[in-house]
């Protein structure tokens, strides 16, 4: 996402997300045990800390308070920790996911102690409103984790019912985040969603279209994606590998070829529009116009 | 829990309860899904409300907020619920546990769907000390399951290490709800381990020591409670058994007749004493007394 480098110039920014990462370090290591130690891995792992940068960006008046960053990552940090463990990915950013290395059970406890951790954090500022907004997020993600499993080799997902679970296990997070900052909850919903459908797109696209070999994690854990559902309208085969039958050497050079990845891409373009069109003077109005850009833009 | 019929004659407490039940329901009812279903058939299932009872019971004044009461039993239940997915319990209170039959994913995503819901009930009280406490309660929770897993299959875990757990996985959630109702932490915390300890007892003696055929869940899954680690000092199959070797037939029996279960039960004893010993003149003392007595003289 090489638009962000532009965003990071942003007056301030760069000692927000300074206090940002010691106070998530801060925030894990308050307790001691082997679930603070894969929080604290996790952690180092880094990440984009996308959620907290739009946290900042949002606010409308200057510098929003850091916990609200905090916990926000830290939520996601929970939900990828618990990911791991559902659909086993072994690896996470380059490195043995907490799954592996101490057991699905313990990277459970350690994803249920980062959510508690976070509303710990966002509660330490006396503000119950902000953590409302935090515990509407949170139980929407839940719901969007469950609405995954049920659409799971569903190849008759409609467009719409993928897009609730978008908004539910993203764009929630998103609005959360832009709630927390001061800014506009239509314009964090939006861009949540042209995120996952972008993530969507960069699954079955890529570099791993080069070869034409590796299907998709999607495809092969029958995950509806708009890209997937839209190709298997058009790709017999796509269709039964979606529905959990085999997934066919080059299939993902199939699916580049029914222009589904080329009409998610336009669908992503659309939610990147609609949440500029939700901008209205900010104080970060260029930044948050250049994020929707990068989001839908980027390579990885 | 026949001594539990006397406490609820206190005065106030049947419209506390009852109000609790409809705002239990009503709190996993407000999003629709697979995960909300899941939480309402978890509540339907009844229980014995205990932590919502000692909010109302600690109360110095008169009776707390109901959502006080309400988020404890949420967080009771999601750590019930994604018990059920780790320790792949087919039957919880009676029926099918929603790890059956919705699979462990879902139910992991119920679990989740409680934390929040509790937060989110806590917080609409606007009190974001009491959501510190609820937070540090559950991030305690999850450090004491994580605990479980390290010690699992250790016969040389310390009675210390053990009770460390108790007050991690049980102790600290009695001890905010006590906290919540604005009374003694460290009665509740006592409470809890009182509480833990006799669980423990219950499930090494009880019913199925009558026929000595059927080990208890512990001793099968290798966790080592007070009455399996005292034992275990005395009579090597046990220590075997723990360790992850085979459970002997009428393993209950030898259990019984070491003398771990009276030792145990002591010690359970000596912390309702504890308990007692920090009340002071409350508006519900008696009640909170005869609490420490119901707990650790319960059959089931």
């Amino acid at each position: 996402m090489t638009a962000l480098a532009a965003i990071r110039d942003a007056p301030g920014l760069d000692a927000y997300l300074e206090e940002l990462e010691e106070r998530l370090e801060r925030a894990v290591a308050s307790h001691r045990g082997v679930v603070a130690e894969i929080a604290a891995e996790a952690l180092s792992a880094g990440g984009k800390r996308l959620r907290p940068l739009l946290v900042y960006l949002a606010s409308p008046t200057g510098p929003p308070p850091v916990e609200a960053g905090v916990a926000v990552e830290l939520v996601h940090m929970a939900t990828l920790t618990h990911d791991d463990v559902i659909d086993s990915a072994r690896v996470r950013r380059g490195r043995a996911s907490a799954w592996t290395k101490y057991g699905p059970e313990a990277a459970k406890s350690a994803g249920d102690y980062l959510f508690a951790c976070a509303f710990n954090e966002l509660a330490s500022t006396g503000d119950a409103h902000a953590v409302s907004i935090l515990a509407d997020a949170t139980l929407c993600l839940a719901r969007g984790e469950a609405l995954q499993r049920v659409q799971r080799h569903d190849p008759d997902t409609t467009v719409e019912a993928y897009l609730e679970r978008c908004g539910l296990k993203t764009g929630k997070l998103f609005e959360a985040a832009c709630r927390l900052g001061g800014g506009s909850a239509a314009f964090g919903l939006a861009l949540g969603i042209a995120f996952q459908i972008t993530d969507d797109i960069l699954d079955c696209s890529g570099v791993t279209i080069e070869t034409g070999k590796i299907a998709g994690t999607d495809l092969r854990e029958g995950t509806p994606t708009l890209p997937l559902l839209l190709a298997a309208r058009r790709d017999d085969d796509v269709r039964a590998a979606l529905a959990g039958g085999p997934v066919l050497e080059g299939v993902l050079l199939r699916i580049a070829s029914t222009g589904a990845i080329e009409e998610s891409r336009e669908v992503a373009h659309a939610y990147a529009r609609n949440a500029r069109a939700c901008l209205n003077g900010e104080l970060h109005h260029e930044e948050l116009a250049s994020l929707t850009h990068a989001i839908v833009e980027r390579e990885k």
